[in-house]
């Protein structure tokens, strides 16, 4: 026999399956739900509904939006010339979430590795490649992880949109702002102190 | 201009409203729910949609139940003389999580607090006296807070209950298993001295 209600053993199943949600989190916010407003509840089960439906990739970047070209893309007052490739599109949000990039963007849908048998056709570079080819005077900016797949996939494109001539930069690596440099790790400290630059 | 798409600006407000929450969890669900099963979607929005219908109190005990009476007390094998009073249909799981409880259960609904204008007259106290009048021998476990309200709550219903003649026990208070005494609180400390046990 089980503890719960079957309705709440439900609720509590679909909670496990979020990241980092236990057993016991996942019996708290089921009996969360049920102290909750009847329209809230509506409102929520109708948008989880609707996420399939609605969700998709922008056409031109790939990023999520609930239209055929996302917001970014559809909007005249950004810079089409600067295009940041990115792996994921939740990446995008955290740029958006500085509000300092006025370019857009280009979603990967993932990093090179042949380990994991992950190779330049599985991703979303061709695209990438012909968006480029459109533009005069472009820059394309790589926002990748600083791991093994994220360095071979920025040397891939590189070999590639060189040969399109067109000019590419990456990220800066470095110390975190607000770190303390004593628990930095060494590979972090020898980029920052390799990347050092001019005091102006 | 939203960063998200409204759909996901919905989920995530919805994710706000769970305890221990904040926009940052609350986006990180919202973003994981994309990447679920479409099946898992659809039950999951289907069982949010049912709380309100399905889950409602046991006419009996006042538990969560989908039925007219609950699991527990539609249980012959359990003994029905045996009431512990609890202050939320919650407790109950914790203590069917222990196995070790064979009684049935009776929810408050909260606890006497003056300050706050609950009275006993707006808890689940009549109820509780209707049910052990109808039973021979019955005990009433209490299983309320060690705070002020709750032995407010316990001291009145030891009250009423001495009236009917019904035993009347409560949980033992002491150390926590596999606690330090270092850190345990002055409180615990000396009701753990004051309760003390002969060694068998």
């Amino acid at each position: 026999m089980n503890i719960y209600p079957e309705l709440l053993e439900t609720l509590i199943e679909n909670f496990k399956k979020f990241p980092g949600i236990g057993e016991r989190t996942a019996e708290r916010y089921a009996l969360a739900l049920i102290k909750m407003d009847s329209e809230d509840l509506k409102d929520f089960s109708v948008a989880i509904d609707k996420i399939k439906k609605d969700l998709k990739t922008c056409d031109t970047c790939g990023h999520l939006t609930d239209q055929n070209t996302c917001s970014i893309c559809a909007d005249d007052n950004r810079n089409h010339n600067l295009i940041c490739v990115v792996e994921d599109y939740k990446n995008i949000f955290m740029f958006e979430k500085t509000g300092k990039f006025a370019g857009v963007y280009h979603v990967l849908g993932g990093l090179i590795s042949p380990i994991d048998g992950i190779n330049p056709d599985d991703l979303n570079i061709h695209k990438l490649i012909s968006r480029c080819k459109e533009l005069n005077d472009a820059e394309v900016i790589i926002a990748l992880r600083p791991t093994i797949e994220g360095d071979t996939t920025t040397l891939y494109l590189k070999k590639i949109l060189d040969r399109e001539n067109i000019k590419i930069t990456r990220l800066s690596y470095g110390i975190p702002m607000g770190a303390e440099l004593d628990y930095l790790d060494i590979l972090t400290l020898e980029r920052a102190l390799y990347d050092r630059k001019e005091v102006e």
